[in-house]
């Protein structure tokens, strides 16, 4: 399938069949994530994987009740950071310094560059750049599903304060942002699978200049 | 190539040579972004969509300068709107009634939703969820120009207060978020081309229970 193939053969699976995803796949899909852009390279984010049956099910009465938090084989929580520090910085950039041949002062300028630009967000203005970094990794990671023929489905139906305290999230410095179930469409049950896919047509979604 | 020799082919090219993407590749990338997942289906965004070398030329200084805005061969300004009413909602469920042949409850309940979900938002609460979807959607813009061998850099390194009122942007109800510049790498200039890629190592983004 190419691009636009997958895109028209997904589509947010509400019903799953239970059925174990691969770990190889899983893998896979974690890897495309991993690999996902991200500004400056930051990726101040965290993924939980959650394959713990029982934890599923303690997880679905605070997201919506929705059957797919049981019924999936892997939940994805998302998480951004919820505070940047000059410490975070000095040490992305031992990082950087540790995988680049880069120069002393070009690793200084990076440093200054991200302290200027991070260091003066309040905790909710890093969290909101956090979270838009992770969707587009969210995005990435939707489509290294459907390469595997693995069903995905990008929920934002949940109480992050709930989840956040289910999960300890707040003592890790962490908040949940969005959640990603993967496992297989039962094409018997999901009503979702007989609805067309619709979209705003393209004169409405673009402007040419 | 697969999804993962896509994302170790891209990096964030700085410099370009110029030369035009085709029309059809075009389409097929904005293609892509109209058919990203989004929300409750709801793609509260327009993308501007700049061709024009001229436009191109006097948005640069605004974006910090860089090479690639002038160099690229079309630019995309993705923005957000900024403001969500009840018409919207309404108009949003006209359209999916057109498209969908769902009972008039479904479509209640739809709209409910929508209104208890969406209407409580203040303006910045709305752009940002709105910036959300528009991250996850250029996350797949990306793939789909990786997959035509078109280089695509993930911009938000520009004055957005600037941009919007270069464009004309607040009377149209939109804001602008991320760009996306589109072209060929110049393979002779662009440093950043030599550097390896890094990215956090597995252990340090990833949980698992």
């Amino acid at each position: 399938m190419n691009l636009q193939q997958q895109l028209e053969w997904r589509y947010a699976t509400k019903r799953m069949t239970g059925e174990k995803v691969s770990p190889e796949k899983i893998q896979h899909i974690l890897s495309a994530i991993r690999f996902s852009p991200s500004a400056k390279g930051f990726q101040p984010f965290k993924v939980l994987v959650i394959e713990d049956p029982q934890l599923r099910s303690t997880i679905r009465p605070v997201a919506n009740n929705q059957a797919q938090v049981e019924e999936c084989s892997h939940l994805l929580v998302f998480t951004a950071w919820t505070s940047i520090s000059k410490d975070h910085i000095d040490e992305y950039i031992r990082f950087v310094h540790r995988e680049r041949n880069m120069p002393q002062d070009a690793l200084l300028h990076l440093g200054g560059m991200l302290e200027k630009e991070l260091l003066v967000m309040t905790g909710e203005q890093f969290t909101a750049w956090a979270s838009k970094q992770i969707y587009l990794a969210l995005g990435i990671g939707l489509i290294a599903a459907v390469e595997n023929e693995v069903d995905a489905t990008p929920m934002e139906g949940f109480d992050p304060a709930a989840l956040d305290e289910l999960l300890g999230l707040e003592e890790q410095g962490l908040k949940s942002v969005v959640l990603m179930a993967l496992g297989y469409r039962d094409i018997t049950n999901d009503w979702n699978l007989k609805l067309k896919k619709i979209r705003r047509p393209a004169d409405e979604l673009f402007i040419k200049l």
